[in-house]
């Protein structure tokens, strides 16, 4: 346990929520509290080429917003790039100059698209950061022709290999397996990042750590996309009482109170539509925008996902 | 997984939020809905001698009340005894004259009086019902003086033994090892009831079904004592998905729904005091008075948590 890592992306995955805004003194708790917390990496947000839609500004993480971070934070940072969206073109003007703000640029990748993915990497490796890979859809790895087979690649080039239940489907043993199996093929650290839909974010996060993965994500309240993720608060207070991590708990408090209002505004956490998109490997993009507008009952968008994971044309 | 039964118990653990005052028409809209679902039986309440303060009719499920379900309900019934609150002189005036409402008679035992709970369970027997031990603190059963050596006393008069996680602290490797321990000792078939502090109900309730369980226990929405209990729309979208389990989710919708009103007004579920509780295996009732009162903060609250666990003085 004393070598695992811990991640906090509440803002980057909480994002989805509040369109990547955020209230600056809510920024600023957070972050003061965090320094108070065992955490080793905070992960602030994307950077990503101009979208057409508006986002945010922690969706761009121009520099400004980072040099801020780093005044009050001691905590390595991280920024995540969505492979989709970034050629080995963007990588020189998105991240060419900002070494000193940025210590590890994660990488979104779809499992289609890991050689492209590897090319980035590398990009990314000669500039000097650290590297993480964080690979979706584990739940659909072995679907993919030869994915098992390529994965050596990322030896020497990707400090991070991370397991992304997208979502939230997979159960203990699934992360055992799937977090050996990697280990047999590759030298970088594995890391684990769950999604809530089944409540099964601590019990696969734990599992994964006692698999080997030397890093895990969490986020305050579990704010993030859909059903949201592991709860940071349930990550610390389980690591203080099983291997007796040192938490103070009154910054803990202290950031969960912070993020309170804005989750009784958002509503997330994992509900009906949920569970039913997690424990059939749905996406959950549908099942957010359903819920959100609250457009349709409860009824409908669990008749539609059930008509989807039967393979029935969507209503 | 066919041969294993579910217990619904919202009206009677989710009483604890509503003193055990239920609308009439979210009963009967309950009932309706659970006659659609894969559920064995439905835990009404309790039946009590009468206490010295206010507690609402389903706290003593009086012989209408059971009627009234009856007429609505083909599902199994049954009421829990609190074994501190009833002698077994209460047996005859308490329960004497109603197997025709009552199916099954849960009695809820402190390890520490396993040999009175064995006496009521003869009268209850001799009653003609089938009865339950819901064995609260399994989390320190390891703990009470040959406790294990006792538990063949309950062959032949106990029809389901249940595994209660009264803090929702136990974690899945502790529950494979005392079902199998239990079942070691006992032909009595052996039934699980978690709480979700640390949102461990559903793996707990899996693992126990793997380990030999042939009965667990969910309320809707987890409605239940402190952090609640494990949520029945997850266990039912598990088991579904999972094992083929038939669910109408029209109905599981329609009960969910239902009971948003109530849970908006008492806002159960768990949050970083009842975490901290449950990790710490403390009891939840001080926490749970603490939360609902509202006038202590969250700090202050998990501060006090951190004193009893540590052994200092509550403040």
């Amino acid at each position: 346990m004393e070598s695992v890592k811990i991640l906090d992306c509440t803002l980057r995955d909480g994002g989805y929520y509040t369109n990547w805004d955020f209230d600056e003194a809510l920024v600023d708790s957070y972050l003061k509290s965090c320094e108070s917390l065992p955490l080793d990496y905070l992960e602030i947000g994307y950077r990503s080429p101009v979208k057409s839609e508006y986002l945010g500004k922690y969706f761009y993480c121009p520099d400004s917003v980072l040099k801020a971070v780093r005044q009050v934070s001691a905590k390595k940072i991280a920024v995540l790039l969505n492979e989709k969206d970034v050629s080995l073109d963007d990588l020189e003007p998105l991240l060419g100059h900002c070494t000193d703000l940025i210590d590890l640029v994660r990488v979104a990748v779809n499992p289609v698209n890991f050689g492209r993915a590897v090319t980035l990497a590398r990009g990314l490796k000669d500039m000097g950061y650290e590297v993480a890979f964080n690979v979706m859809y584990m739940s659909n790895w072995h679907k993919v022709d030869g994915f098992f087979d390529q994965l050596d690649q990322v030896n020497g080039l990707v400090d991070y290999f991370y397991l992304v239940d997208s979502f939230g489907g997979v159960y203990p043993d699934d992360v055992r397996s799937i977090v050996t199996q990697v280990k047999s093929k590759i030298n970088s650290k594995v890391g684990f990042h769950g999604h809530n839909n089944m409540e099964l974010g601590l019990i696969n996060t734990l599992t994964a750590i006692e698999a080997g993965a030397e890093i895990v994500d969490a986020t305050i309240r579990g704010m993030g996309r859909g059903a949201g993720n592991l709860k940071m608060e349930l990550l610390l207070t389980c690591l203080s009482s099983k291997f007796g991590l040192e938490v103070d708990f009154n910054a803990l408090g202290r950031v969960v109170a912070a993020y309170g209002p804005l989750q009784d505004m958002h509503q997330w956490g994992t509900n009906l539509p949920y569970m039913v998109s997690g424990a059939n490997s749905l996406p959950q993009k549908d099942v957010m925008e359903w819920v959100s507008k609250r457009f349709y009952s409860m009824n409908s968008i669990v008749q539609a996902l059930n008509n989807q994971s039967a393979g029935v044309e969507d209503n």
